[in-house]
């Protein structure tokens, strides 16, 4: 039986292909990162249904409530638990959150909320008017060296050694300042992977994040920005190009994001000040 | 007026960098692939907000609602078009669909469909018989010779040269079985580049599309293939990995999956008869 846990929590799977190459056609085995459905359930109410990569799903929960403002702070999450159905699937796949002082977010139809925020016109100047209004803008004074932000993305890439087989994980990692990495996530989703590095900060009541640096192996879109933002990190690198909305979330926050970070270069979008040789 | 029109449907914007290499640090221009919230209305009703990059947006809307289901034949969406609100938001980020026969469905509670259907226990296996159940398999007879697949990545490539300097696009491509590209779009969203790819089918009345290859720039997930499945595409490929829910999906439908294209190498995960010398 724990057994069948470990397997159906893995975070891939093999799967026989043909390997068609220069050298002619071959049967053999891949590795697959692993996507399944988890659906979290607030005070037994569901409110969300995503595919992400089976691992850390209690983080996952957890960091998806706090960066939807669904908790305000660690103790209003009284638990969070996988659910225990009588089927392997129930046990797995559905995650039961039990939330203090949420009755009325979920009463007001929280799925609606961002919808009636902007009942003005929906625009990315009104999605970042409604992040703004849910997180205080960043006030640290976090500064980080740029040789040091330049080693990280060779760090994540070390880190996450044993899922890069697949090719098919996201990435996220938790920095302090001097660039040691606390710990990553990885999922098929970004989101996911953000939302699990967060979950996970929350379970080691590191949360605010004011002092960190977050790295995603990936893009850097609105969501992405907004996660951090909801969790207070100052200083968001992307190994990959920034959307123009998550540029300009980032501005109006004053966050620093930094986009194509390689070991010699990178693009500094916003909040530059941050990113000074010490 | 026209000018405003342009730019707030353009694809692409820019911005000032902080450009940091081994030659030192310098202000520039950087160009970002836009991203803005676009609101679908169906027959008045609000039914998805999606991020994603501006053009092509009745294209989206209409691909959508396809591979949702919520319309089962080009003739039951009767009209598609940006919102004729006094405000430019209003007019460039809300597309309002008038749809036949969709009230019982918007009645029922449309995007409580997934979660009803698995009510039994959600996995991936449950997905997949929601899918299925919503989707005939695929018994295309198509045929197309490695070597003509090994093209398609450079022709993708080829034919998104304008926006690669962004590096921040999903593109996803439609060829016949002579590797020819008929059209592609792109998106800072996977999903909705192929939801614009399938509403441009729509449009030009191609579907189903029975005898065409599916080309998308990144990964392969569980909703691309969905998608790729509602419009009846027989073969699909990707630059990057396939999850495991995708190649199961895809294996449970009768579709080719081809991921890591390359021009001299590619792992087919299923349907590998369709891929064979001429």
């Amino acid at each position: 039986m724990a057994q069948t846990d470990v397997e159906k929590q893995a975070p891939t799977s093999t799967w026989q292909v043909t390997k068609v190459s220069a050298e002619g056609t071959a049967l053999g085995p891949d590795v697959l990162a692993r996507e399944e459905p988890l659906e979290i359930r607030v005070n037994g109410q569901s409110i969300a249904v995503t595919m992400r990569t089976p691992g850390h799903d209690e983080e996952l929960a957890a960091g998806f409530l706090w960066t939807e403002r669904l908790i305000a702070q660690p103790s209003d999450l009284l638990s969070v638990g996988h659910c225990p159905g009588k089927s392997e699937e129930e046990r797995d796949n559905i995650v039961l959150a039990y939330v203090n002082g949420v009755e009325d977010i979920l009463g007001e139809g929280w799925q609606r909320n961002f919808q009636a925020t902007s009942s003005c016109g929906i625009c990315g100047k009104t999605s970042i008017e409604a992040v703004r209004q849910a997180a205080d803008p960043i006030e640290s004074d976090l500064n980080v060296a740029p040789e040091v932000l330049q080693r990280l993305p060779n760090s994540l890439r070390a880190a996450q050694a044993t899922f890069e087989r697949t090719g098919g994980l996201h990435a996220a990692g938790l920095y302090d300042a001097a660039g040691e990495l606390l710990f990553l996530r990885e999922d098929v989703g970004r989101h996911n992977a953000v939302d699990k590095l967060i979950g996970a900060a929350l379970f080691r009541k590191m949360l605010p994040l004011e002092d960190r640096i977050v790295l995603v192996s990936g893009r850097a879109g609105f969501e992405i920005v907004q996660k951090c933002l909801l969790a207070s990190v100052p200083v968001i690198a992307a190994v990959g190009a920034p959307s123009s909305l998550a540029v300009e979330l980032a501005a109006a926050s004053g966050m620093t994001l930094i986009g194509f970070l390689r070991d010699s270069s990178m693009n500094i979008y916003t909040g530059a000040e941050r990113v000074t040789s010490q």
